[in-house]
């Protein structure tokens, strides 16, 4: 099958690095295709951006010209999976979904280490909507940015120093890596503290990959039946 | 003071009457300024829609050349408000939490009459969202799209119809009027059904007026502080 | 408009000083009646006394000999709010309502600074019934008594050191003042803190007269009906 | 023991009729002493008599000069337990709360049918406040006010019919009689309907005796340490 | 009447101090029939022991040759209480509930204090099966296990500590004590920490005091209803 | 990899049919091993039933002699799954979970529609401790046993009834078959309602390969570490 991997950023080599992630764990027969939006911000920190990213994903889906089975949107607590179910027959999952759903099969309770505290709220809320936050201790900032992920080793101590507390103050039994920029902590952190460390994209993959295997896609019956046909303006952004 | 009444779909005809309705009840002094996005759908009836419509109302808003004292988003249970107000300094009200917040402190449960069956789950997420779920006795649905309102008499029909059931088998004691366009329904519906009737538009004139003078506004401490500086591509939309 | 602006407990003074908050903050053409109980206790600090308190507000007004349009209850979390209601044909505001729905449209979440300690539940019971505390982030105690609010250097301190508590650990980004002697301490607070402070008082005079202007009033069809005609022993107290 | 079992309403038949469904379980050595506020109204159907109740109550039982070893509070949904307990030392126990707690012991869901719809919204705040609302199917309103109660013929059908539904279409598995009036109509309705019913009045004899037994009474630490000594105005309302 | 007191264990001299704390608080005429159950393990400390003691707690009931009114399944958050409801025509009192039900009538917030940090989840779950959890402030650990709560002194320590976090940081006004070995804490609680204390075995006598009293047992027109006939393969255990 | 296939209760036939729906969408190199308890009912349709399956299931896996890589526990709604997760090393997938969690990755609501009536409430609480009721819109019964589901005619009208009401009255917009031996209704129901169907054995088993491919498996740091080492009396049942 052949699963989209959509970035939320314009960052071509964070698209990558995501792409990558979901490689590792694919199976064979699983192609991972790669695609980064035109439009909007070269990281995702805040509800503007969010909002940008929403309809960068679905500008960059819509227009993309080849064929796919699945589609992930690769950005932790961003807006945007309800357009994209309602435009496509085909699955599409959240890594914010997709990790959460992960953690509770395996743990009683689970927490998300992300980035800025800015963006705390934002998770919180998705997995409300979601219907995933009866069983999430926490979510966590470690005070990064998205784009300091980078500095691999920076970012491996304030994030095990985040999920630290999460086991030990907030009762987590399994840790969710809450950015996409974060794939490749995941041996880390349960090294250091026997946890298991879910990361969303690989989630993702699976769940696609089962969705897909199960023949099951999106129900079109009411909240994402398609878009009614009607006068759009501007729409889309990659054709103006 | 100046209220920026911005619509959240590409019809101006309907910006007008959202922005009449609001004119009608600002008191001496508000001068209500409408603004219609030039991105988007021209009605709104999904998540697809809302999301660009949430991009479209940020970009209107921040081109738009003059000076405001504060925000009206008038789509109902529509997504962007959060945006906006990491965006702007001033009071940000969307008219969803404005009519819920007005219709909380004059009865115990309301319910929303809203256009398509579709548009349900958006607004109850919005709700949610909100922190203003508890008290919703019902969102309903008049089966009617948003452009069909403009057809009086068979929309009076069908909202009354829901707004009844909504009184009769929801224990609705406010009824809410679900959508910009219905603006003008609500001395019809409380002659019919003896229950208070509130229009967001109207609400959320009112809570600016009242933000204003109490010298309050967003706070940016962390949810909603200023975007980070960013590389950001194809923004403004109307810049392009 | 006349708005009568009753104090929960006995003591003139806070009754002035109320109706002195509601003043500066009402527009011009609105009047700002005080009225005290003379049923009750000279300050409210627990539920033997709020319960005295919802009775006296309940004699004071409907005693009352003048006309008014609407009437605002100035004791933060106290009980009474539902009988005027049915009493009345004009709106009734609750100031712990009045500051949670501002509150509520400038920030993620609020916590309420009070006065002691053993009037935490009560609040958080008041603001689960008028179901406003799904971002609630806290209610904190000062450890002072309603009438210690008079050295305003002492309460200050108090308050401020748990607004920072607040804002700090429970993630609050806007600050409610939760008693109506607190009124005065919000321009100090927002100094020091650098988010906004509510105080009920003038939260209550602004939706008071945004009701009024929409000629919206409590919904008589269940709960706030009419008391049935009955016997009434003891009632009204001052008449005996 | 003795148990003071205070009506909420001051007509002393119906006191007489709530003390003898007391004794009725009671076992040989517990003594109820009935007792009838000479404040409120002569039935409690609503909010401004329910604080009336609360506070007729209180008067009541802290004028009574006899000993005693606890009181019930017998007013379904009514105002006032939480004042008792800091005036007393001695366990007060609210029929609502009673009745509850009883009904969850031996069923999955219990329903409540009270008397008149206008008090359903109350009883579901006094349930949610006493954290007994999650295993609550539904509160139903038999139609029938507090004193037309005592024609026995049209209460049975009345709540019976409602009582049926509650079963059937609410999926309750006991009933609970929800008016202090509608003790004796419970084996009638379990004959009928196969399903335990629990009256207030009795269930609360029970927890009484049993926390007489057990030597507990209401923690002081907080929400209910005794009353601070402070000036009161009108109070007791019997002296005066 | 005759109670008969379920361990959840199989180590007899816990069940003789289960019994034994029954009869402590049993009033005249109620005859405590104590039972231990042939399988499972000697103390349960997760949900594979409960899981056993569920089983183990059916069989040795079930298999009991003697009349009883009522039964005691005296462990603290373990498994097994609906099944013996559809078993049993008489009421099944869990000490876990018990101690709720009790603790709620006099405070504000309870908190539990048990046993290993592990059992804290499998109470947490069953408190919010039984609809129980909306007013616990907290379940703690006291880092013991079930068998060396037999060291009273070390016991009496840990135990008083975490009751002490729990009123001054949970906000806890009653404790409630986890675990069925805990019994005879409850004085030197009371003492040292000023506030009340509820042991679940004692509180679950005197509910099945109240209950038989009433004449009120499980409700059979659903949940509970008794097992169909069908082939059932090893049971009763003690049979084979 | 090997899954482990359990049975819940002791009908061989039954547990081919699982094991056949499981192979049918297990991809190449997934074996399926089928498990029957000898210990329970032969079929489950309460929580005397469903306690003994915890029990017969942990029996039957630990005294399992070959060796495995995930366990699926067939049975909807049962208990038992977190004694095996204490017990084992890889990981457990319950049907029950299973479903729910690919149900909310494809619809805004889930509704299940199992067995008996009396099993509903059972499957509530189930979900309920899962932290996966939120977007469940109803379980519904469809009034037939478990065996009766073999007559596949009467099984397949009674299910489409209740599935259709789920999804009309209730808002569903997915379908959870609510009982194992559900396996094959599956495309007949979307064919008719036009709405995903979502069957729990197969959900799992996919879940179960996607854990294993992410080498994730149950957190052993509290709810679900190694039962400690103790005297058991009577286990495992196999031996004895």
């Amino acid at each position: 099958m052949k699963i989209l991997a959509v970035n939320v950023n314009t960052t071509r080599t964070m698209t990558h690095s995501i792409a990558e992630a979901a490689r590792a764990v694919a199976r064979p027969g699983t192609e991972i295709i790669e695609l980064t939006p035109s439009f909007g911000a070269d990281s995702v920190e805040g509800n503007f951006e969010s909002y940008m990213a929403a309809v960068g994903v679905m500008d960059a889906v819509t227009t993309y010209d080849g064929d796919f089975d699945a589609v992930i949107q690769a950005g932790f607590g961003e807006h945007g999976k309800e357009g994209l179910m309602e435009l496509l027959d085909v699955p599409v999952i959240d890594i914010t979904e997709a990790a959460a759903h992960m953690a509770m099969l395996i743990g009683h309770r689970f927490s998300v280490v992300t980035t800025l505290d800015r963006t705390v709220p934002g998770i919180e809320d998705r997995l409300l909507c979601f219907g995933l936050s009866a069983h999430c201790a926490s979510v966590r900032s470690s005070g990064l940015g998205v784009l300091e992920l980078e500095d691999a080793d920076a970012a491996r101590r304030a994030v095990i120093a985040q999920a630290r507390r999460a086991v030990e103050e907030d009762r987590a039994e399994v840790i969710v890596l809450g950015c996409g920029g974060m794939a490749g902590l995941d041996e880390q952190l349960t090294a250091d503290l026997g946890v298991p460390v879910v990361e969303g994209v690989a989630a993702a993959v699976k769940l696609a990959e089962g969705l897909s295997d199960l023949h099951l896609s999106t129900s079109k019956v009411r909240t994402f039946a398609p878009p009614r046909p009607k006068k759009l303006s501007g729409w889309p952004l990659s054709a103006h």
